[in-house]
């Protein structure tokens, strides 16, 4: 990072961990304890899975949300299965191909969709222009993000009618739910609302950005499939021998209500940068990232002045993102604000 | 096939096996004969393959063009590579992800094109669009197909231009020759001109769907890839037991002029059910393929005629595919003609 | 082959195809056929195997006994999964880990046992000697050979012991019977005898060895398994496209009893000379292959004089194979026995 | 853990994270850090393992054994090889076929040896075993733990000669140092010494065990397999967002000698233990494990006491193994002694 940072708006995954679940880890690090997930805190995990999402439920804990996404995807499908998805997915642009690995080989077919949200004509338009015989791949999935890859969120309704119709075609549908704290802020909703009660029958549930060292869940509504799972992710290295610790940072993370705590400052503080740079939005802000179409002059002057972002989209795009982590010193998104708003004028 | 078949133009997979490739076998099938490639036949593969191409190759006899493709790409692409494709190629749309089942998951990325054929242009912005990293897959090869999965063919500079700029991205360069004796034929110029001196690293010769039985060739112009190439052959299964009579068809093809012949004969066909349906055409007709946008109620006459062909595009759509066989019955063709004609009055 | 060749044992791989086998491949090559086995020999298949069994079976056609093995083993297990052999076995020996591609890297477990045979003790062993957690290999197929890898065959009960201690464990169980006419014509008994009546799931039903060009099938005994394996097959590039020249092989194969005079034959040579060499015999000879412990100099004098066999077992080891094939002539067994008994006194 | 444990000696997975490393882990929790490997912590790796190794090494963080094994692995065989090991390796016995999947398929070839260690013997015999074709996996590494499953650590000389017989038949070699610490304490030698100047190539360094949260690293000694491994780290799922927090774990380790001061505290009450128990010794005690022939009867009593520890070998087996951890109470060694002794009188 630059001697000179203003401010730090690279992703999320740059941010500290926050104090509570520092001290669970701290507190969980007393004497032996059974390793490989049969310790106290791991045990625990179904039941505060269940409890947070109001209906019983398997929870995995894994320390990479490529990970889950990948493990989740690969229990849904065969190695000749078909996932459909969004073009701006991160299982299509940023996990270097962990579906089709941890899958044996199931193909990414990525869809458009406004905003980064997939509707079901979009999927229908992709399910039908691939009608399935043996010399193709078989839709098996349909996967989604919750907030999506450009910061916006999916409407309970709009979930159920993909799930919905994705049933009706015999795909499974996994969330990646990285963001998933987001959503529920910007929502308002029950954590029921936009996966169970939708029709999500796998969840990569995350805590990572929004405040964890290293754990992410793997949520499974439909028991059944939860068997497979494990022996995958312990073929994986993903089974984590001092399981205690990770398991103690998702306890403290929902129990404590870090999830709702973080989010809500997070979005709050991506609502205010929205609104400053209003002229350039290119998405509404519906969690915790901000997306400007801001040129390629605008984003060096801000550079210039110490800001740090990415850019997004091909090489060469007009595009930048930005991401407000539960952490963000508030001086440093005063100083955003206001160059943006210099930015405008 | 219907009792009233007025023409068979689904596929030249339909079509049988021509009259010296079956000797061939015949002529073979006289006392033993060491297996697995020790043989007198598969001995000679390398010294046939290197006449016809003018250059030393290593050449490799395998049973399908899906194993063709899905076994060279494997050589060229480590697990996490990206293979640079058009649209509709083969490997896209129709082998059921032997592709990324071969190379161990890796990711095709389709790119568009007029006419089935790749440019520069596109080639360029499909690179550009996913700038690697270490969270993405990595660019490894570009494949076409020679002639394409739409009848058309590359010139030897368009090959050239595409194969240069790849290599100077790093890729390796494959080509699907499934149709390739075709393209020879319609651009009546020597192998070595849309092969190796063009840039093809690594060719899938077909020799099955223009007269052989089940043969078809990959060949290495690189021939240190060939080692992993054996292995990798043997582990799927593509090593036959009684490989002299895979190479006896390869030999009979290539050394009696038969790829010549029949691909002359089918060319000139489509060329003149082109012709007939000149209102209609999709692309240009320079192999033995025939793409028409007929709309549904005239592909519906023509098949209450008796005509058979293959719907083309996403299920409901206009076109229709009709491909003319080494061994097309003339009347089948007049009759095609003939029907095509009264379509467009 | 040597000019000088006095008898080729080598492998019922390098004999001919016998002369039904290759009429009807002659018989099938008259006009446009359906491809990828919607044609109509293929559609026949289920019906010829499920007379051949005396019960409803599915039956698909592939070209090599790896890919028949291999496919076949990869509907039984998870990528996780470990499937129980004999140390011996072909698929443990001879196809460059064709069952851990094709399934995705299940684990093969070797067991030992007398004449290349399980017995249910030492399957007993090996299970219990790996005691499934999550962090095993998952116990998921038993495979056995039938006849074995060195020329014996199991009878049916013993067949039936294992298959049924298996499926006690939960494991599904897969026979290679490339040489399976071999060991029906030694046991004189039905085929359902040692396949599902004695607990068989899935059977690599060999055709190749035993006078077909390139022919063998996969016969599922359960066909709720069938769709899945239609799927990888066509994945592997093992669905031929002219698939009526290779069901044609397997028809002939069935129906015209080349099965039976075919292994009748070879069989009958191999006891032969069984019983020229009994002071050398390491196995009885049950099929089609003579197993010889000659040593080192008795080796060199029989090649010096013209013999071709193959070394068997580690490098330098004292032992040899002499495989009889279907066309096997007359002079090159007399001779072979004759130098055997030289060889003997 | 029971109420009444007298003692936890089950594994050293089950210790707790040592403060030094915790502190580590609050002390990186200040501020922003860039992700995926770009921290500042990340950055210091390869030059604290290069002052560790004396040489020039690459080393990348890992949370898993099993993913620093596999992965380290997937770098030095291709999906047809074979990798020598130990019939008792961590990799054969405990990893739910990682290698395997991580691979694309390699076979592990399991070879015997006294206590757990290899030997040039073994190997060649091994190798001698399995001559190679195409019909067979290829001999691509060797594997071999430091300390031993089983207990016990190779002399440098012993490596080196393993490592020498195996470069010079062409396999590269593989050392699982999930407990190098506690083999460099007990053999008092030189990192360089049991490493790459015995002939290793990639090693998976262990910290987690000896007193880190989850964090092993891999370390190239032959830089050029880095960037392959980079790649295959991202895909699966290893490549941590947060990366500061494992690499200060890492840091933490080697700086403040914490790998040297807890590997000598559990080494040396291993020691104690073993000596206690001298009638029931399997194997020298070399690190901080002990392998005891107790029976049912005494491990039974030993249980009864409020003792925990693992069973070894097949169902039913005589044999346990107690594993001294870096943390273990001076009180429950104590306990544990009196007890064993009790056991041998």
């Amino acid at each position: 990072m630059s001697q000179t940072t203003q401010g730090s708006f690279y992703s999320d995954n740059t941010a500290t961990v926050c104090p509570e679940v520092l001290a669970a880890i701290s507190d969980a690090n007393h004497g032996h304890s059974a390793a490989y997930g049969d310790d106290a805190w791991t045990r625990r995990l179904n039941d505060a899975f269940s409890k947070f999402f109001g209906t019983e439920v398997r929870a995995f804990a894994v320390v990479s949300g490529t990970a889950a996404n990948a493990l989740s995807l690969a229990t849904l499908t065969p190695p000749y299965g078909a996932i459909f998805t969004h073009e701006e997915a991160h299982i299509v642009r940023d996990e270097c191909g962990a579906p089709e690995f941890f899958s044996g080989g199931a193909k990414l077919v990525a869809l458009g969709g406004e905003h980064g949200k997939l509707t079901v004509e979009g999927l229908t338009r992709g399910l039908d222009a691939n009608p399935p015989s043996v010399h193709t791949v078989q839709p098996a999935a349909l996967h989604l993000a919750q907030s999506t890859e450009l910061g916006t969120t999916y409407r309970p309704h709009e979930i159920a009618a993909l799930a919905d119709f994705a049933h009706g075609r015999g795909l499974k549908v996994h969330m990646d739910g990285a963001r998933l704290a987001n959503a529920l802020v910007y929502l308002d909703c029950d954590p029921a609302d936009v996966t169970w009660r939708a029709g999500i029958d796998v969840l990569s549930f995350g805590a990572t950005k929004n405040g964890a060292l290293a754990a992410e869940a793997v949520v499974f509504f439909q028991p059944e499939l939860a068997r497979d799972f494990e022996l995958r992710r312990k073929r994986a290295g993903q089974l984590i021998s001092k399981s205690r610790y990770i398991s103690a940072q998702l306890l403290a993370y929902l129990e404590s209500q870090v999830w709702l705590r973080n989010a809500s400052r997070a979005n709050r503080l991506a609502e205010r940068v929205g609104r400053c740079a209003s002229h350039f939005l290119l998405h509404t802000v519906e969690a915790n990232e901000v997306f400007l179409r801001l040129g390629a002059e605008r984003k060096q002057r801000l550079r210039d002045s110490g800001f740090e972002f990415c850019d997004w989209g091909a090489a060469g795009s007009d595009e930048a993102r930005f991401v407000l982590s539960w952490d963000q010193p508030d001086h440093e998104v005063q100083a955003l604000c206001d160059a943006l708003v210099g930015l405008s004028s």
